[in-house]
This record gives C-alpha cells, structure tokens and sequence, in this order.
C-alpha cells in the first residue's frame, strides 16, 4: 500500500471531495443568489463561479491535456477583478461550462499514470524543471484544490445562516 | 523520481505552503482587525483562528504524534459556534497557541516516512483500515489542508480590499 499508484489516487481522490463538496453547495444556491456579493464591497458569486471555471479551464493546457474550452472567460474572470458594469455569460450558461470543464479534466485523470502526474506541467522549461522536479502536474493539481477550497469557504457566505 | 517518499512529499509540502500562506495572512492582521466579524452575521476573525488551532491540535492525537497541547480550545471552537458573550483567550496567546500547535506537528511530519503516512488514523478501528486502506494519515492531511484554505479564504475578508 505504498505504492506510487496509490498514494497519487489519494491525491487526485481529494480533488474530487473538494469538488463534490462545491457542486453539492453550488446546487444548493439558485442562479439569483449567485449575482449576489459574498459580503460587501467583495466578489460576486457569479464572478467566483467564472474565475473557478477559467482557472479549471487553464489546467487543461497547464497540464498538457488539451486546449482550453472557454477562453473568452479568462479575460472576464481573470485578468479583471468583479465589476458589476461588465456583461457576464448567464450563470445558468456559466453552470454547464463548470461542469463541461470539470468533466473534461476528470475524463483526462482516471487515465494518467503516477508518471505522468510527475511530469512537468507546461508553464515550466525542461531545462529549469531538470532543477525542479517538484513543478510537476501533481503539485498543480495540489495548488488547484487548494484554491478550489479557499473559494468554496468564501461562496459559503452566501448561504445563509452557514457559520463556517 | 515517482517514489512513494517524493511523492508523500509533495503533498506535505502543500500543507506547509498553505499554512506559511494563512501565516503571512494572519502576521498582516492587527489582534483588533481580528476581533471584527469576516463578513455580516459571520464568524470573527478571532473564532478562525482558535477554531484553525483546535482542528491542527486535534491532529496529533489523530495522526498518532502526541496529545492535544490545548485541550480547552475543543470546547470554544469547534464545539461551540462564535458568540460574542463567551469569553475568548486573547488574540495574542492564540497566535501562540497557533504557532506552537504547527511547530509540533511540522517537527514530527518532518520524521515520518511513507509507510508512517499510509497508516490508519486513530479514528478508524484496524478492522475497518483493512477494507478502507485509503482512510489513513496522509488523508488526514489533505483533508485538513483544504480545510485551512477554506478558512483562509474567508480570513482574506477580514483585508480591505482583497477581493479574491
């Protein structure tokens, strides 16, 4: 049971609790309740549902899967912060390409081998992650969940009476 | 480069770059910044924070490292939602609490071979670890490690002007 195989599923396993775990509260929240601020003068939860979207979306190319499936989203929710004048995609449009591109991803890593979870991740050269070894498509994945679940706490916000 | 010890590492190095995150976080924040509430109606910065070093606490005995260093916290922050009205230790003895938890849990990751991970825990029986291998230590971490990112993203809220 210390098998490379099995400690890499671990990882990846704990990808996908975080992302049930936000499906599940996403579900739980309607598409009006989405346009409203986490707390005042912060995000929207249409704008964190964007910027999780693109985010996910860029780890298809990050993690040499594939090209990105809504790149029109990365100026909206990424390289601009939340602004109520700009006209965002429908949230009901923004669930499905979540899911599109959750589903894409998962698709991609029920494949993947220990190995090439070690591999580099293309934002990092050869010749640095020669040095590097550590920059690999697993930390990636690492980092991602870790900011999947920062924003999960902040959309909790949202719904009410949820303390935590 | 896939043995089972880089790849533990991995993620035990992502528990330590999400605590040195909230550690960075939580040095930028005043005692009084942390007296105020994360959002309307929410949890005060204060009650993270204790509730952050009950659940870190609680890990040693959970990973098989030690006994809870502040057994008192349990009451106040995990079993209790925040309320005003109840007496709170001052901010300043729980950043020490805080620190000393984490030091005493990164002193003892720091020995811990793979094979050490990949144990039960001490809330599984031996019986059920047999049929659940993947309920063990190194799980834990994950899990508590997304756990500190949910809080830290609504402790970002407690910044003026961090949007995300």
């Amino acid at each position: 049971m210390t098998s490379p195989t099995f400690i890499t599923k671990l990882v990846v396993d704990s990808w996908h609790i975080a992302l049930h775990r936000l499906n599940q509260h996403l579900d739980s929240l309607t598409n009006d309740q989405l346009m409203l601020r986490i707390a005042p003068g912060r995000n929207r939860g249409v704008y964190l549902l964007g910027h999780l979207t693109t985010v996910h979306d860029k780890m298809l190319p990050l993690l040499f899967l594939g090209d990105v499936l809504y790149p029109e989203l990365n100026d909206l929710f990424l390289t601009h912060a939340d602004n109520p004048e700009t006209l965002f995609p429908a949230v009901s449009d923004l669930r499905g390409y979540w899911h599109a591109v959750n589903s894409a991803l998962g698709k991609k890593f029920v494949t993947m081998t220990t190995e090439e979870w070690l591999h580099r991740h293309s934002a990092i050269s050869e010749e640095d992650f020669a040095k590097e070894p550590h920059r690999n498509r697993l930390s990636v994945l690492l980092n991602r969940t870790n900011h999947m679940s920062n924003h999960y706490g902040q959309l909790l916000f949202l719904k009410k009476g949820a303390l935590e």
